[in-house]
């Protein structure tokens, strides 16, 4: 999978790195020392976004050297090590269903959150599969898919104004390997932790109460994140 | 509903008060000066109980009035101005069927979790109306449903020699008076806050997390619980 190499020298992929949440993890790994590969449809748009990423990154990274790359969906995930998918819930399955072949062997993050909106607010969309991840497990059956990084706000992820964030990482996975992988590179953001919290069969919870922090924020005027106590 | 009076002035009644979660709120609602009716479906179990918690909650409250008192839970719905549904998953839609009468016109509060176990460890169970909280407002339709206190260690609550307590208590409910009031009710306990995260179609997850915390119990050995950040 990783080969046992740390996770400081993996390249990471973000699929869906123009959008909001992509966007926003790629320019918080990459200014702490992540080498990052931004994959959209759109291979151009990704380069544009990649150079934008790769100057705020580094203008936050104070010293340390930035990396970020652009290009297409399927040569990023080719290329990187461990890919973050981060697009649309509405394009997750026909974007996963074209890149079994390139992300076979490694470890896939997902933090897609099932969420339609109507005039009561924020609701759960229901997925067939159970939840995204497990979604992503049929469509990517050589991969080892892990659940992470849906309670990260993309507005502060995105302000860099504010060095450390605060939260943690719920970390979903039916591998030892992948999850410590996948809690290590969440440890890599400034004030954030990865913790361990159950198996892909339990993603969807973890998916979904993403929803109620956005009623949380509504109500209090945040960008709500989640920490675990007593850990 | 509760006519505009405090929540330390209102009668708490915790049905399955004699297990676990429900005898650890009602421990420390009594400590913190709650006058609380606990309720089983065996009433003199109940009673008895009652006598254990007031005793416990008295050496724990220092000074302050402990009144604690048990009975069936027909006749504790009846009683209480407020009541919290603490019994098992499996028992839960039968229990509520027969108190919707003396539930009518009352807050409800449910922390109930449809938690199921096999070989690989804890599961969400599928509920037929979508989410416990969801199931108590069918068959309570003239009571306001509100979910909360479900991400509680009972290990913790039920141990007093920690005399705070870490972590929020999420709220959902669709009555502004009702979830205020049991966000009130939440902050009764030391160094607890209840923190309003949306909607009762939004329960599921909230309760399903609770399943989360036991996957992080195991792995950390912890008693986890859960706070929400920039709140």
């Amino acid at each position: 999978m990783t080969d046992g190499r740390a996770v400081e020298d993996l390249v990471v992929g973000v699929l869906g790195g123009t959008g909001p949440q992509g966007r926003g993890l790629a320019v918080r790994l990459a200014a702490a020392g992540q080498r990052v590969l931004l994959g959209s449809r759109d291979a151009e748009r990704a380069e544009e976004v990649a150079a934008e990423v790769a100057t705020r990154a580094g203008a936050a990274a104070g010293g340390v050297e930035v990396s970020v790359r652009g290009g297409s969906n399927v040569d990023v995930a080719g290329a990187a090590d461990l890919v973050v998918i981060a697009v649309p819930y509405a394009g997750h399955a026909d974007t996963l269903a074209e890149l079994a072949t390139p992300l076979a062997g490694k470890v896939v993050v997902d933090c897609v959150v099932p969420m339609g909106w109507d005039e009561l607010g924020a609701y759960v969309l229901d997925v067939p599969e159970g939840s995204v991840c497990q979604q992503a497990a049929v469509l990517l059956p050589d991969s080892s898919v892990v659940g992470a990084f849906h309670h990260l706000s993309a507005v502060t992820l995105e302000d860099l104004s504010q060095p450390t964030l605060d939260g943690d990482v719920m970390v979903v996975g039916d591998t030892r390997e992948a999850t410590d992988v996948v809690q290590a590179l969440a440890g890599r953001l400034p004030g954030m932790r990865g913790v361990y919290a159950g198996r892909l069969r339990n993603a969807r919870q973890v998916e979904a109460l993403t929803i109620n922090l956005v009623s949380v924020n509504r109500r209090y005027k945040a960008h709500a994140g989640v920490r675990i106590t007593d850990v």
